[in-house]
């Protein structure tokens, strides 16, 4: 009699990394440890780039010690992929899978890496291969539909509140130097993340005073008239903007003067790697109102920082990956694990399902009760809607309460 | 019978703010409570402005929560400056500072800030007016001589060694997209900043790779070597440079191609507040080698975020704050507080005294023994000097430890 097969289940890691998808890894890996069914529990080197080339790891006896590291540490820890499968490429992956008995794939990953787990299924079940699918959501981004967020974004969001609340602090400090300063946040399609500047936010006169998201149509003039507004008030003016701004016919701010523009092998359009809208728009305001004007672009530090983690986010993101392996195991398959919130304050959530073919590709916008009328400044229905996945709110920052000493010295001649 | 004068200490900020500035003003005010012989405390707001235009703010009746708070609150509560004095200037402070009967002043800051104190305490002794003067450092680019370190250092290099390895380890994930990441750190003359981007670094492999500093002349044809040797290594590239690199005639790199430059009211060159000299790095990349190349740049993030200080910074901060009180209601003048280190490992530091004819504008590079032969990486030397000052070593990052799956699948079509 030959031994049974192995019965493998694989896990990959795609799109752009978070500081808590290892988080999801490891709560994948950590709970298929303690089911005996997976006979081996192999991870995807670089995504599904891994499946092509055959690039497995073994992950059957890394360590809880390890894991519990790996929920700290950011980035993808098997590397990950931004690979638009083409039809031959399923072929290869059923092959490879089969080669190895697997039976059983998590991937973890965006809007994109949903739709390549979707496809795999379906390829799947037209061959006759009996495997398992599922989707761990994972993406700083916050687009992915039928979730009420994504593993990945509290954290980012979190950063963006920081440096926001904090480098407006510094501006404040100098006022006399610095007139316009334009942050500008990752999103090319959604304003999750760059109405989480707000989320630090305690007073009018703090930063941000102007909040500019792709779902709102951008005017120039109007950002000009608004900016002129905010520094007539304060003699200061902090912008945060979605790198993907568009005006009304849909059309990227400043597309005309960035370099480097192009398409990525899903077909978004691609900015450039040097420069983005903040710089366009600090030209625009220098010349447009002759102040002077600076821009602050955290790019990669935004979604990589370690330091910013929410714990929410980590524990909620360890948890998609853990349940994902127990439905596995009660036998469903085709499904992304969703967050779903229970209550706002106290915050309560649980996980959820969604069908990948629902998921795949959907993108959820910022509702519009999120952005006022003038379309600047996020409201307080988004402020609950975010405080809770930051670990918000923030610790409180100090302000001095002295008076002011009478004057009783002339004028001298300062 | 007349009522005695009012004895008043006054305190003020100047220069770049940093994310424990405020835990000196604390330390100062907390102090000063405590002594009968300040009838008044009271803060600059601005700087020394403050006192040109008579704006000055009570601080006697500060909570010890609210101080508390203040410690943990990053930019300049006071307001801040970068204003160059003229001799009409000292005048008119002296007139101020004589109306309200201000005997005790403490100034918190750079080389810049240090020179103004010095010269506030020349003006005062030439003219019989009574006064003492202490100097409390504070600087993110470390660069005040006569110290072991500048309060805010440690915080600002805790943002660029936490930033550089997790932006390092996300970059390595996708090492797939993106050749070359040239990140900048502020400073304008030192490396300081720069080097500490190697604070989270373990192995050989990780980021950063290449680390140059105005210390060391700077040749572009060594650059695009040293890159390709590394790119041919591990396929990508993480290189941290500072803002201030030169070439081998004390040139600016870029700075032909730099737009908005000028010079400062100190005499310094201003890079544009829009790029800098890794965006004209990117280029060189690009056009030289053909690589994809990408920049960041944290700017006023790295000296802001609160997230990133580092507890020895701050408590070193509040101690320099509170001797500085301690020296003046032990009558002494005309000194900077400094930090002596007393030991590494375990680190042990005190404080100290220099005077401030001495600190005044002086400025302290890298040491020669800080950085390598080649000029691109920081010795293990120093990371013994910057360890304890961002509370290192950072928390380790896991890896994962499995072996490779054997391949059993022929070569398939990919």
């Amino acid at each position: 009699m030959s031994k049974p097969l192995p019965d493998i289940l694989v896990v990959g890691q795609s799109g752009g990394p978070t500081p808590v998808i290892n988080a999801s890894l490891a709560g994948v890996i950590s709970e298929a440890q303690k089911h005996d069914c997976f006979s081996g529990i192999y991870g995807l080197v670089h995504g599904i780039e891994g499946a092509l080339k055959e690039e497995l790891l073994d992950l059957k006896t890394e360590t809880a010690a390890n894991l519990e590291l790996l929920a700290h540490t950011p980035a993808s820890a098997l590397g990950s992929c931004r690979h638009k499968l083409s039809d031959d490429d399923y072929d290869r992956i059923l092959e490879v899978f089969g080669g190895h008995n697997v039976r059983h794939f998590i991937y973890i990953g965006g809007n994109d890496s949903m739709d390549t787990c979707h496809r795999i299924a379906q390829v799947a079940a037209t061959s006759g291969y009996d495997m398992q699918v599922m989707g761990v959501p994972k993406t700083i981004d916050n687009d992915l539909a039928f979730t009420d967020h994504c593993p990945g974004y509290g954290s980012a969001a979190r950063f963006l509140a920081l440096a926001t609340r904090d480098t407006g602090r510094d501006l404040e400090a100098m006022a006399t130097f610095d007139d316009v300063t334009i942050l500008e946040a990752m999103g090319r399609n959604t304003g999750w993340l760059t109405a989480a500047s707000v989320l630090g936010k305690e007073t009018e006169d703090e930063a941000p005073h102007l909040v500019y998201v792709p779902e709102v149509p951008f005017d120039e003039q109007c950002f000009l008239d608004d900016v002129t507004r905010v520094h007539d008030r304060l003699g200061w003016v902090f912008v945060v903007v979605s790198e993907g701004i568009r005006d009304a016919d849909g059309q990227f701010i400043g597309q005309h003067k960035l370099r480097g523009g192009g398409s990525d092998a899903f077909g978004h359009v691609v900015h450039s790697l040097t420069t983005g809208v903040a710089a366009y728009l600090t030209d625009v305001v220098r010349e447009g109102l002759g102040l002077q004007a600076r821009f602050l672009r955290p790019s990669l530090i935004e979604r990589a920082m370690s330091a910013c983690v929410s714990e929410t986010d980590r524990k909620e993101a360890w948890q998609v990956g853990v349940d994902a392996v127990t439905h596995l195991v009660a036998g469903r398959s085709g499904y992304m694990v969703t967050l779903e919130r229970v209550s706002d304050d106290p915050y309560h959530w649980e996980t959820g399902l969604a069908s990948l073919d629902e998921v795949a590709n959907a993108e959820k916008l910022l509702p519009s009760d999120f952005i006022n009328n003038a379309g600047d400044m996020p409201t307080q229905r988004f402020r609950d809607y975010g405080l809770p996945l930051i670990d918000g709110p923030l610790s409180h920052l100090a302000r001095l309460r002295g008076t002011r000493v009478l004057k009783k010295v002339n004028q001298g001649t300062a």
